[in-house]
């Protein structure tokens, strides 16, 4: 890759999601080098892909191109590429437009959809990480619903209008939510031939909770919400296949529906190279000390949701989130320019600011840490700090005409089926 | 397709673009059933096509869901299809999601791009008529950016950095201006490791002037505006060949390019059954009397781009625009109704409302009918009327926040490749 060499040392970012953008900004205007590697020219604000699925958000509002983020870092080079391996014994990336060699080197390429090895669900149902994933959902719910008007077999028009969503984290939650609404607001509008009744939003859910990772009263009130919107909540309930048609479960529990959403579970996003047993633990992720660096690395590091420290409060690493990663890309930042002055390095410390889901038009739940509400209140305070959090002014604005129109309106209008997903 | 049948008479409309959704909507809550068939579930607003091919604009605030439109009106019919043929003997239309009676029929279907039998051009070149073309140009144009970036070859480089557009008219203008501002703006931020002159924008015109159905004035302003902008304009040239490597025309010109964008000719999207010699004429439009009745037949008609209304101002029909669509859908749907009614006809006349063209930051040309007019004040102009013509309350807000954003930042911040082009 012909990326010039000075005299700065070169850092490496492998993934601009909030992690790597977060180490990148700290290190811009430094004497260092900064090279972030993404197989997308954007940034994606993932806590609002539902929305894109669902027509409430135009994708372009929640995605930012990575060169625009750094564009006044004049030793900052971003290449669109996708990293095949990780050479540790050469401090060489390789990658599917080239090498690149780097003197310190930080994964942030973050965690993929955990499908747990099931390859049957994982042909068959539709993931919700990326943008282009989130679009073809958009697609197959509204397909689904045109497809349904065309049949006259009542099973198969029960099994298009029935949505069966795996896991209950927020995800879940948020697109049952959001589904429910297109239920109940677009569906007798758009489809008025179409037997509302027949639309079924199911989350099945393997533990007896959802919001797991939530107060319980966050998450007992999330249930009332989405039971209020008419969504189905099955719990202790184990999704053991699904072959296109049927959704099977370790109970007699059965569904028959076109699409599955699959929401039960992420693990890290590991790459070739850098996948010894020796770190890589739990969930894919790759154990780091306090410090984010690698087991046996004194110049890799890893951090947001690829990244598992463990702490005495969370054994099992942080919660997969934003704030997590964008405070370890802070602090890296900050110790990375540390170690170039050779000064000691500063342990990390993580600040839990809490955790929050919307359900619906004035329904949310935020557990803070001394405050936990759920209701109107909470769900201005989920928009706020999402509008706050989003990258780009214009994507704000953008996404605040949006949210205004819905709400006074009852409305999404992003309903387009722009690339089929069923004739690709 | 099972819709119901009523007392009411069925009008059949093919094609949601503006020429069949005004005359949709002038049918609405009358006493008519109407059931309009579309390829997309949206309609486009294709005049603002060439900013979602720039950046400029989501391509989410063109579209339109059909649904929608007429989501208030109790006898009206949406189905996602493709027409496959016309069956006059049995007033029936062939889908691929089955067979349809009419009472009247209307044939909406628009324009494709016309290149000319040429095969070649066909499978290299890029066209921009509907979204998901417009992406597809989007991600190529970035792709290309990209890959300037890697590759040694000075030759590679000036390809993939210059763009060609064949076609002068209002298209390939609007394109090339655009073009021209990233070049100028975005490019040097974006890439300041390439090198920003090697972009080269070049519009190959076949006729002596850009704009030919414009004033004289307007024409030549625009191309002072284009010259100023850098963009380098080829007249009297045609353009005969593209590989996919290099463009050759009927003089010594060439150019070696990966990116031709072929804007110089549409042609009328006919359908089979319906394209009989008898009415099929000039640029595949199907020749209409005044009241938009297609030749042999009292209850098929045809509006928009595809129908071809000869009168002594327009010897070979109305422009392929917005406007004659719109009024012809108005006019028909008035006709419709006398027909119904057993009123005699009205004839449809046309009202020249002028046209204008937009070429970049303060610089656009008006036509009107008794006032031309160049530069800043028509640009104020030219955007008032998009966005006074925009379908939807929701799309206009969020275009105007673009607008306004992108002016006071000499910004286009959609440069994302959602889906790859090269990489399908």
């Amino acid at each position: 890759m012909n990326i010039p060499r000075t005299s700065f040392p070169r850092v490496v970012i492998i993934g601009g999601g909030f992690a790597g953008v977060a180490l990148a900004k700290k290190l811009s205007k430094q004497e260092v080098q900064v090279v972030l590697l993404d197989k997308h020219n954007y940034h994606t604000f993932q806590p609002l892909l539902y929305q894109v699925s669902t027509g409430g958000l135009e994708p372009d509002s929640i995605a930012y191109p990575i060169r625009k983020i750094l564009k006044d870092f004049p030793n900052f080079y971003f290449r669109l590429a996708s990293v095949e391996e990780i050479n540790t014994d050469q401090n060489k990336v390789i990658t599917n437009i080239g090498d690149l060699k780097f003197d310190y080197l930080v994964v942030a390429s973050g965690s993929k959809t955990n499908f747990f090895g099931n390859s049957e669900i994982e042909k068959y149902s539709m993931a919700m990480k990326t943008i282009p994933q989130s679009l073809n959902l958009r697609s197959l719910i509204l397909e689904n619903f045109e497809e349904a008007l065309l049949t006259s077999d009542l099973n198969e028009r029960n099994a298009l209008m029935n949505f069966v969503i795996v896991g209950g984290g927020p995800t879940g939650v948020e697109l049952a939510g959001a589904l429910a609404e297109i239920k109940k607001g677009i569906l007798p509008k758009d489809y008025p031939d179409l037997d509302t009744r027949l639309a079924q939003i199911h989350i099945v859910q393997s533990g007896d909770c959802i919001l797991k990772g939530m107060s319980e009263k966050a998450s007992q009130k999330a249930e009332d919400f989405l039971e209020k919107l008419g969504v189905n909540i099955w719990k202790n309930v184990r999704v053991t296949n699904y072959d296109g048609k049927t959704v099977t479960t370790d109970t007699d529990l059965t569904f028959e529906t076109a699409t599955v959403v699959w929401a039960a579970g992420v693990k890290g996003a590991t790459i070739k190279g850098l996948d010894s047993t020796d770190f890589v633990t739990r969930g894919n992720r790759i154990l780091v000390n306090e410090y984010n660096q690698i087991k046996n690395f004194q110049h890799i590091f890893a951090i947001g949701d690829i990244a598992c420290m463990v702490t005495e409060a969370h054994p099992f690493g942080f919660p997969m989130m934003a704030q997590p990663a964008i405070q370890q890309g802070k602090q890296l930042g900050d110790n990375l320019l540390r170690i170039i002055e050779e000064k000691p390095l500063k342990p990390f410390v993580y600040k839990d600011k809490g955790a929050m889901a919307t359900i619906g038009r004035n329904k949310a739940v935020v557990d803070l840490k001394n405050v936990k509400f759920q209701g109107v209140f909470a769900w201005y305070v989920w928009m706020f700090v999402h509008l706050f959090f989003l990258i780009g002014f214009r994507n704000r604005m953008v996404v605040f005409v949006n949210w205004v129109y819905n709400y006074i309106r009852f409305d999404r209008e992003a309903r387009l089926i722009i690339r089929p997903f069923k004739r690709n």
